[in-house]
């Protein structure tokens, strides 16, 4: 199995997606990497891996990159200029088969743009979606599509977002019947939007799929769907406000303990909590969502997260290429979606 | 000051909107609450108010209403039949001015819509925004709206939400220049759906105003504006994912400490910090969201508030009445508003 990766994308420049990369080696036998960047730069890195992560680095390949995507640089320009960065000669590589999956941190449009470009989508999908899991009270993942590549929909777009994220839990998490449903301002048939009401209708209507209806936003949270799906303004507000809040609330956490615990003994005792607490609230350990509707698989890494939640990501990358995911989607999509949807950037 | 509370709306019946008034009696001395629902059920709360709330029971009035608006009623029946429901009879109260403001737990779509026919908006609005205070990472709040009243919105309609959330923060919280955001999915001027982007350009060529163009959903939390303005389905899906999110951590935490905690000690010296910290996560602190908008004072408790949230919804409306809201909300917004805004339920 081998995967590319685009280095150059994270906010903290490429040790992140160096180290990330040979933690994801440690954690799957079988895994080998080519890392794309300036070759001296990457060189470096990996001189410089940690002493616990030298011993991947027989398995990480260079290919040399001299350009990069910049975070505000446009789609369009991206698309007209972005020819040999280590984005787009990633890209090309899992396009040539040499690799059987990219992962990149960097401008999530840029991305969607080149990605597109590069390897086409499946089925009919006019344009990917973007996916991820968001973890739920029951220690469970529901996934949340689309989170920003589609701005405004039609309710069949939405109607594809449904079919694709329900191809996506079914064979990547192994879930019989996945539930799937529309995020909606009330979980009555008569509230939301005409486009959310016609959807609805549409789902409704499929019968292929066990469609459970509208969410409201607290569902998600809950675990009351395995797939939510929403147009890609709503899915993005939603997620960053709950980075938002999560980070909020772990500050507040430590706040909390360290003003009112100070004795020693008693900050002993709270520290490996703490830890623990903090980590299992940290959202970068859901990190890795997937560009989901390509003809391959490519998935964007947060671009603050750190090597552990660079390693996320390329697990995720991992689980959808044992699953074949593209040629599920291909398959069971089918000819089936309506060719005259609307899209935009 | 008076206020008129329906005691019949919240989830777990009237003994939560009676000690919750009760309790916000005793928090502001000179304020008289009317309290509407079943003569014999509110006197018998009344009877039953635990001692500490009880010297409060002299400034709490009882005025029967032998109906009650159902959470799953739609708008149109409560129009059409909600004549002697306690909601209803208490927005009769409020625009007979006999008192300043109303409370209830109540179907929030009854609620705006009887609200809206009994008191009718300020200025050329419309329809009211829903609107409310979101805690921010700096110890502040930043106002969201709208939160589900407008659903479908043209530009116009965000600007209009983005002048009264600014007359909110100014005269209610006095903020000399509150900053006033657009919900984006990016803050860069090119992205964004069509309608945000236009408003975006109505916005900034208004001038009187201080507003500081596009923040993401984390820029809510992170205490980036002082007013953040989207479509009520963009801030319905925020606001109740950040709530389920809330709730899930908050259960984390616990598990955390009841899991890894076991010994005796631990447990009694960890408790009273828990305990702080589950108040100060605990989003019903936030309780009471405003109709904003309206010719009256009429303000939306969560429905599963307890006594104390409730009695926080109570001091919203104290505040508001005080700082005179609606007469500012006419003044400053005057007849500047275009008729020609689209509405929908």
């Amino acid at each position: 199995m081998r995967i590319a990766i685009d280095a150059m994308g994270g906010d903290a420049g490429p040790a992140v997606a160096v180290q990330g990369s040979a933690a994801a080696i440690q954690a799957w036998p079988g895994l080998a990497i080519d890392l794309f960047g300036p070759g001296d730069q990457l060189s470096n890195e990996l001189d410089n891996l940690p002493r616990h992560l030298a011993a991947a680095g027989s398995r990480l390949s260079i290919h040399h990159a001299p350009m990069m995507i910049h975070q505000h640089q446009r789609p369009s320009d991206a698309l007209r200029r972005g020819g040999d960065t280590s984005m787009a000669l990633m890209l090309a590589h899992v396009a040539g088969r040499h690799a059987d999956a990219g992962v990149s941190a960097g401008n999530t449009g840029a991305l969607m743009a080149l990605a597109r470009r590069a390897l086409g989508t499946v089925a009919d999908i006019p344009r990917p979606a973007i996916c991820t899991a968001i973890p739920t009270r029951a220690d469970e993942r529901c996934y949340l599509l689309d989170l920003g590549a589609n701005v405004d929909v039609t309710a069949e777009r939405l109607v594809d977002f449904a079919r694709m994220g329900e191809v996506m839990a079914r064979h990547v998490d192994g879930l019989a019947a996945p539930r799937v449903a529309l995020l909606n301002v009330g979980s009555e048939g008569t509230k939301g939007s005409e486009t959310v009401r016609q959807a609805d209708a549409l789902l409704g209507a499929l019968g292929a799929m066990n469609y459970i209806g509208f969410v409201e936003g607290d569902g998600i949270f809950a675990g009351s769907a395995d797939v939510v799906v929403c147009d890609g303004f709503v899915g993005n507000a939603v997620l960053k406000a709950s980075e938002g809040l999560a980070r909020m609330l772990i500050g507040r956490v430590q706040t909390t303990f360290e003003s009112h615990w100070g004795s020693r003994l008693v900050g002993m005792l709270a520290r490996p909590a703490l830890r623990r607490l903090k980590s299992e609230l940290d959202p970068v350990r859901y990190n890795g969502a997937s560009l989901l509707g390509l003809d391959g698989i490519v998935i964007k890494s947060h671009g603050s997260a750190d090597a552990i939640g660079f390693s996320y990501a390329v697990s995720r990358a991992v689980q959808e290429i044992r699953r074949g995911l593209p040629a599920r989607l291909a398959a069971e999509l089918g000819a089936q979606c309506d060719s005259t949807q609307q899209e935009q950037w």
